[in-house]
């Protein structure tokens, strides 16, 4: 049936009963989902009801690369972890690169599906066709990086790619993550349902070779990727020297780098100390994913400053110069790539954590929160040093700070009350990145819609930040057609993304005039499939359409779509985005102008026509069950 | 030539002039010294004046496994570095295990030789016959677990073995070590050597084979070995199980476990703390060298108490429960598993910088170093956090406590001065390993002969410390007959162990009753020489011997055969060794009898005569040129 792109398989373990077994990757999926977020939106739904408890035996933890992974497409080796999130209750996606993703491909498998708990701590080895469930009791409790190099020790396969968790997921904090070499599965609490699971580990390694459909077409549409690559002022001139932290400088002038929680936005400049100068400095080299002649990734070395920072390493990405530097008003860059290290170390996510810390940071200054409570830490904006403990006590869920903000800033405002909901920086649990939205107002319309929450990586808005032309430049700060196309940047970002996989980077630096055309060639050409250009929209529609359905049967409404109160009703003070906010009358419009661009009711339920349209009848169904359609 | 065993090479790279060139290994070398540290000393001796700066373009780095490493022989993955110490300015060997030596072994060479001084950072790059320098700037300044990984990236060979140096060695600390994997080259500042020379580290994979000259004696003989490992009552029953830090509580019960800076051996009780029952409660699992079926190296995990230590893995060996436990005063395990760790990352020897530690708490509690002088560290006994702290400052010789202790007791005591030289626990520089030498009197005076400094490796006295009747049991508070009995456990563990290349607690535990006819076989088995049962000691005497005369050629003399003035005149005050102290007449009379025993004049120069019988015409010449003869 395969000619090609796909292995063909889906591997299932079930950990409850410790079933191993194998079944085919229907035709039908890899057409309509193509791969990566669209499988593992798709087996969620089909597999996993909405009301599900996320940490419960019956949630699942989907891994699925995608057709492109594996083949020498430039870029792709990348995966889809899917799941419903602990810290949204929605559907929780996360995706990495690195060198794991296109290990489960060589190893013959397109998904793996996660079922059941482990009454025991387990790993799971995957070696080609021999799959085991393995005790770990000797790894449980290690950091990522000793599990990692213990378990290659102990498999004798130094090439062993593995995928695992820390204590932070051992101990179900809602913002634990799954990391794989240095890098992270990172959002939505996907390393919780992890250590739910009992599963400390994945390892995989894998010896057989991806197979290519149509060798004319991959080959063509693979010159005109990396003509189009070489072609880009921006990917290898600056991104590859630079990496994503060269945006600190960018976001800064713009007036929409967050800092001290969004209560300072634009007030302080962060440029010099944690800016691409500054990084720069501190650079030891570049890492790259497989297959990837950008490598991107910059790794750096802490120098000096505080001893206790002094020669860490670690690769912060622009996201964590952010979360961990100026949202909680840290200026010292070692200590960034110090916390940033500890992250990675111990299994959390950078971005939910330095924004729980800067909001706790807000509640103590604000006297919301008292020094017992932070178990002696001095948590005002600025205290590196009280910033960089906060993490352990996190990961370990300690007694204290560690157990008030070990589950993120929703439960944390929950626990504290007294209004402070209003400075707890997410949309349906997941904490803001790095872009205020009062200053970019269809970036931020897409924290609101996201299936996943507040997620820069579900429709990004380049066409507002960057002033990118395709389809046209935007007006930042306009409400006008923001619905239209954060619409549109989901679903491009989905289809030419989340699902064959493909690094969005690529995609946004050096191919955004034919992104479409590109994936659909690309697509086509590995695995054999007929996948148009015009399909490619559909696709991403498709994607974005099925996760609102099971997020609705997941029990979220049209409540769900919005700010917290602060960003509806503080303007930005100083910079360049100042006197900007979103007020509840301009995301009721730019909502109601999403919605309508899907062809959703006004309550924001996808309608049974656009359903039909988009093949999506078991949404239909389910929806129906439900009474929400 | 080679029937088996060696692989017949010497390789040989100038980091100065970037030539590499390989040799021969002449046979009458590999005869005479076997190979490890035989070789080391060797190569030393001859190609390195005695009065060569230790730090300087002109000193040596020689790397050398043995016959045995690399063929099924068990517990043979050793390999041995030899140089001119910058700590004693004397031999500086120190050997280490893992799979390192034997990947050098499998690309073909038996020895390695590094020469000159690089201008710029670099890293040596062997894969078999092809072996290149490389740029370090990327790795330069790294941490050796960021380095050994990075390193694998960068050469995309997941199977190479580096050995590096930290940072320690980079700011040519001279405590520091040189690590592979976990383990390390650590004693007599080898890392401070290589840094010196610019050299950041060594990778090395390798695809050949060791062939074995004579496979039915080889057999025959490996077959009596694990024969004599399976009947040991100690080796697998226990040591598999708990390792060195079983020591802990048997030298707590001879009262010889020494503490705060040997002011208090006897009277605080260490083994509740860091003793075997608590250790047990914090491993995770053995790790094994290549080819060893015993895995003593226990892996353990800080799991509470202080925040920084938590979730630190790592193996302390009992000579580091003494130096950065008991003999800083600190009780807290999980704070010795994370200093063991700091000291492995940074590369730094545990044994060295625990007793400097120590040594600076007792002047800082005497009042001759005051806290301006410790950068603010409250250095009292006991501390475990300023411990920590001071391991960081130290490998990045930082302004102040870390410029202080950065090259060990000796440089510390003569920088302060005012009598301190008295505590500074030291022989020719070398600090002190875990056992106090009032209280066991050979092992103490191998301490004071031995060709490296306070080295409990190089001679160490079962026979006193655990009764062991091979050649017969000693009491351990008597001068008698010690001399004599230093020298055979000298030249035993020289050929047994550090020349074949053999793990020396196999020996101690489990063939002491065999351990030469074992040897000879062995090495007769695996190389295809003959080396019989008698020869196996004049191999340890010549070993022993050319190493003195090197010494001598370096301007040591009698003189620094002896003790701190501690040992000399202070009783231990409590515990199982109670009173006990080596008088100054004692040294003397134990010195003569050692001298005697070795054919050495009274000013501890081996005699023509012996050096002849030993076919060390070498060391006449020079020691006559020096007019020492």
């Amino acid at each position: 049936m395969y000619t090609g792109g796909y292995m063909g398989k889906v591997l299932r373990v079930n950990l409850s009963t410790k079933e191993i077994t194998t079944e085919e990757l229907p035709e039908k999926i890899a057409k309509d989902f193509i791969g990566g977020a669209g499988f593992g939106i798709k087996y969620l739904f089909d597999e996993v009801p909405g009301d599900t408890d996320a940490l419960g035996e019956e949630n699942k933890l989907i891994f699925a690369p995608g057709p492109l992974s594996g083949t020498s497409a430039p870029c792709a080796s990348r995966m889809a972890v899917t799941t419903k999130s602990p810290l949204t209750n929605a559907v929780g996606m996360a995706l990495s690169g690195g060198y794991f993703p296109v290990e489960l491909k060589f190893a013959g498998y397109d998904v793996l599906i996660i079922e059941g708990k482990s009454e025991e701590p387990v790993y799971l080895w995957i070696k080609d066709d021999n799959v085991s469930i393995r005790k770990a009791d000797k790894i449980w409790g290690m950091n990522t990086i000793d599990t990692q190099d213990v378990l290659k020790q102990e498999l004798k396969e130094e090439s062993a790619r593995i995928a695992c968790i820390g204590p932070a997921g051992e101990n179900l904090s809602k913002m634990a993550a799954i990391i794989n070499e240095r890098r992270a599965f990172g959002r939505k609490g996907v390393g919780a349902v992890m250590g739910s699971k009992n599963l400390k580990a994945i390892a995989v390694r894998g010896t057989k070779e991806v197979p290519i459909g149509n060798e004319e077409l991959f080959k063509k549409a693979r010159s005109a990727m990396l003509a189009g690559m070489k072609e880009s002022p921006m990917l290898y001139p600056h991104f590859s020297k630079l990496g994503t932290p060269m945006v600190v400088d960018a976001t800064s002038a713009l007036g929409i780098f967050p800092s001290e929680n969004y209560r300072n936005t634009g007030e302080d400049d962060y440029t010099e100390s944690l800016g691409a100068e500054s990084s720069v400095a501190r650079t030891l080299g570049n890492e790259h994913c497989y297959g990837c002649p950008v490598g991107c990734t910059q790794m750096k070395l802490a120098r000096g400053g505080n001893l206790k920072y002094q020669g860490t390493m670690s690769d912060p990405e622009y996201e964590t110069y952010y979360s961990l530097g100026s949202c909680t008003g840290v200026k010292n860059h070692d200590a960034v790539i110090h916390a940033d290290h500890l992250c990675d170390k111990l299994g959390l996510d950078t971005i939910s954590v330095g924004v729980t810390i800067g909001f706790a940071m807000e509640l103590y200054e604000s006297g919301l929160l008292s020094k017992e409570q932070t178990s002696g830490l001095d948590l005002r904006f600025g205290n590196d040093e009280a910033m960089v403990d906060a993490i352990t006590e996190i990961a370990y869920r300690n007694e204290g700070i560690g157990s008030l903000l070990c589950d993120g800033s929703k439960v944390l405002a929950e626990q504290i009350g007294q209004g402070s909901e209003k400075y707890a920086m997410h949309v349906k649990g997941l904490e803001f990145p790095a872009y205020d939205p009062r200053g970019a107002k269809a970036h931020g319309l897409n924290y609101v819609t996201s299936y996943t929450g507040a997620d820069h990586n579900r429709g990004y808005a380049p066409q507002e930040i960057f002033g990118a032309e395709i389809p046209k430049a935007y007006d930042r700060f306009t409400p006008e057609g923001k619905g239209w196309l954060t619409m549109y940047n989901q679903d491009l970002r989905s289809a030419t993304c989340d699902c064959p996989t493909m690094c969005g980077f690529l995609i946004d630096m050096a191919l955004p005039h034919m992104a479409e055309e590109n994936t659909a060639d690309m697509v086509s050409g590995a695995t054999g499939l007929d996948i148009k250009k015009e399909d490619v929209m559909v696709i991403g529609a498709r994607v974005n359409n099925l996760a609102r359905a099971f997020n609705l049967t997941a029990g979220l409404t049209k409540a769900d779509d919005t700010y917290p109160e602060r960003i509806l009703t503080e303007p930005i003070k100083e910079g360049g985005s100042k006197g900007h906010y979103v007020s509840p009358e301009e995301l009721e419009m730019m909502l109601n102008d999403y919605y309508d661009s899907r062809n959703w009711t006004k309550e924001g339920v996808p309608t049974e026509e656009r359903l039909s349209e988009l093949g999506l009848d078991e949404a239909i169904v389910k929806l129906k069950e439900k009474g929400l359609l």
